[in-house]
């Protein structure tokens, strides 16, 4: 299929390259020329505008936040542009009010957008390995479904109401960053009682806790490696920040989310913003007393 | 090997019937006798008085709580009952502080002390499948693996304190508390969000969530199914009131456990005492206006 | 003196009056015209549109929140409009952000800005007796005090940086919304406890808190008449939600702050938005089982 | 009035002093008993034991928390020591249960019993400036109350149901964490934004906030003196714990009290047991990254 495609950070560029390796015919746009560049030699076209990318019959945007989709996309007037029946597909994360608001926009248009965020940190996208979650025209969704394999693993399709997929990926960072707050505080309360944080990982995930994400965040928390960061604390504070923002609209309070944006924010103040994400557990260690 | 085994419960009873079964010999006391009469016809000799089921080298006590174990072993005048060198099993889920007063207690008496718990609902007791958390003197527990392997599938070792197999027990129990808090709140959001509570399930225990605690607690709480119970509110306050007392003693403050033990609180405050614990999830939806 | 004011709401609207009271010249403008036709047999110039306002060397802005301020001020070109050294009070309860983008975009325009919320419900704005915290040019304070004078009971300067005002006015929001949660949750355990919340205030409010903030939220809160609103729930969620922005900002956790946020979503969930910011206190009461 | 007085610690040595000088014949006893010989030369007769001082028809004690209370009164066994009719007034902090316990007790006994706690720190007790807040039969309230004029400013009686008394200064303790808890929180905010507390605090303090609590805790927390303690951390805890323990027992969630709880503790793992409960709100500034 021929598609554009706009936003070539850590995830996009290997989303993009995954795009072009299954053999899609991809024009690339991004803001610093020379990712994009970067990408001609393996078959993409390199678009001089982010208006130029949008002259195929999908557009997919892979923006790091609102603020970059609502610059390039809204401000930019991309939507104009599309042509009658196109299909955007917005794949980064951002708030359930902003894909409402495009989900207006295409209306308006004659315009097809379909809300499409992933799970899955650098490594999955490059591996091809994401979990897409999509919501949006159920045909649209099924044309656009060979560009869906080539990044990633499984696509989950929750609806044709775009914003349902916002829901759906801002709810998931919740329940991890909640399990870096419970595995923080219980190895808090391990350490200060003598037992080794890893020995307690090791039961709980050869039985109840069988799970990727306890296994890798367990052992990073464990391990206290924070750096380099996979993924840094301004970026979990911009999460919890959406699914905040997504709680108060909906009127849905969601205590632990508090919590975990207070761990954040004094992450940040007492360490900066260079650590991983999953550093704010420090924060309980440091009101123990801990190092 | 012959032993001593008092507390026949939900979980004390299969867990004796299953050390009957596999050759063991038993000597049971239960404070309602019924219950230990039944389990005569499958070998068991029933003991008139928790003194007269101290005779064999090993006790085994499966009691409900700090309280049933501090009249029964403390009040009761167990320890200086037992053998030199005799061994005492605490299986149940008590406090890391009382597990370090039996263990003086037992230090004063000549007698082992080992510390027990086990994860696992009635369930798995039946099955023989518990996780048996033990900690203590290496040649007592040693010693006593046949016994643990007749009860569980599993026995981690985890040093020769006792009070650290509580500490882990309970930071076991906060992990599980806490999922349930998250799924509840994470559920209240996509409910407001008009998506199936279900379907997000579906996404997250296919990838980075497949782990038995999310798939069982997911299902029931979605179901909102809390009647009957497999464990109810009052056990659960009491659980989280253990993980908060330790956690005061041990000066580690766990925010996420102070939250939970609120939430159990109304629970509790506005349906009773009879719904299953992970019932304390319904607040984050009442919370949200969601009936 | 002559000034221009816009923004004649619940606030507003007596703020301005008080102003004809003293004898001041002034232009007011408010969107919906009517409000302002009615100050006109009080000697006020009505003007046609928000620019028309910009002719006196002092506009002052009353508007309800960053979004009022940002359309009619920032996006309505006000600034551009005012003579050079001209200045712009902005008296409503906006954030420490636009107070800050507001300073900038006068400091390149080459007029004044001074940041002056108010402490006072109508009544006080009524009676002249708000409390004005004001922040900006020193000498553009000391020029316009008599315009504050006219309005409040007292003006306290914190400083020549306009944001520190607004810090200021959302630390203060916060005691008092913090006051009403502790007040329902300490009136819940009495009632729980067989105690009448007045009897408890009596005590309170005649020794260590005999403060006026206690004297009326603490009646308030016990009689539960939330109808009439004196201030609705959703400005109690524009306010938290503002102090929350701030601590972000400045990278403070504030968790009472989130634990108001949380139950105030709660109270317009479950009860809707017409009740008084202080009926968020029924969560607590609700929480416990009360009715 | 002839009474009997038991507890001689920072609060109950200058209250004993005081029934002294009012002219009431006082026999004191004192674990450590130095203490209770000092009070020879000011009138007092000096009892061996415990016992020996119940022969009065009034028993007052004034014991440092429920430990000291169980061990000294029910394990002691005074309340059968008391004539008929005698009247014990119990006036330390303990707990709605235990309050509830010894009223059971003394009805089971044929004595009466008045629970009587104070608000006010040692200073207020050498002015007999304390606050009583009883509960208890009418009568031996009535007939007391010259011994509360000797102690105290005022008393309040809450109500026949002694444990009721216990309940308001539960909650009266709770007002003033909570209070300690907000201005941490607000002064971190403003210190990150630039402004100074004692800036803040006088213009909250001369406004909506003028009371005692604010004016005291205010000046404390801004100038972070915690050093000499007037009442050390860990009373703080034990108060704290004493309104968790109550509001369990009540089924009455209280979040503010939990957050208090987990900041206590988290500034006796950081700081050490010296320090004054008030420096708990070190923790929010820490947090934001303050020093």
């Amino acid at each position: 299929m021929r598609a554009g495609f706009i936003g070539l950070g850590n995830m996009g560029m290997p989303m993009a390259r995954n795009l072009l390796k299954a053999g899609h015919e991809i024009t690339v746009y991004n803001r610093t020329r020379r990712r994009a560049e970067g990408l001609r030699a393996e078959g993409a076209t390199v678009a001089g505008s982010a208006i130029d990318a949008c002259n195929s019959d999908v557009l997919i945007t892979m923006l790091a936040d609102d603020r970059a989709v609502r610059a390039v996309v809204l401000d930019g007037q991309l939507i104009p542009r599309l042509a009658a029946g196109a299909v955007h597909i917005s794949m980064g994360t951002i708030s359930v009010a902003l894909a409402q608001e495009l989900t207006t926009a295409h209306a308006g248009a004659g315009s097809q957008f379909i809300s499409a965020p992933v799970f899955g940190r650098p490594e999955a996208a490059e591996a091809a390995k994401l979990v897409v979650v999509a919501a949006g025209p159920a045909g649209s969704i099924e044309k656009c479904q060979p560009l869906f394999d080539a990044m990633g693993q499984h696509t989950f399709v929750v609806g044709d109401e775009p914003p349902k997929a916002n829901a759906v990926k801002l709810a998931g960072n919740f329940l991890i960053l909640s399990v870096i707050e419970s595995l923080g505080e219980a190895y808090a309360l391990l350490r200060k009682s003598g037992v080794e944080p890893e020995q307690f990982l090791e039961i709980m995930t050869s039985t109840l806790f069988s799970a990727p994400v306890y296994k890798t965040y367990g052992k990073l928390i464990a391990s206290e490696q924070f750096l380099p960061a996979g993924f840094k604390l301004p970026l979990g504070l911009k999460d919890v920040s959406l699914v905040l923002a997504a709680a108060s609209d909906a009127r849905a309070p969601m205590p632990v989310a508090s919590l975990v944006r207070d761990h954040i924010l004094a992450a940040i103040a007492r360490h900066g913003e260079e650590l991983d994400w999953s550093a704010f557990s420090k924060i309980s260690a440091e009101n123990a007393g801990l190092k």
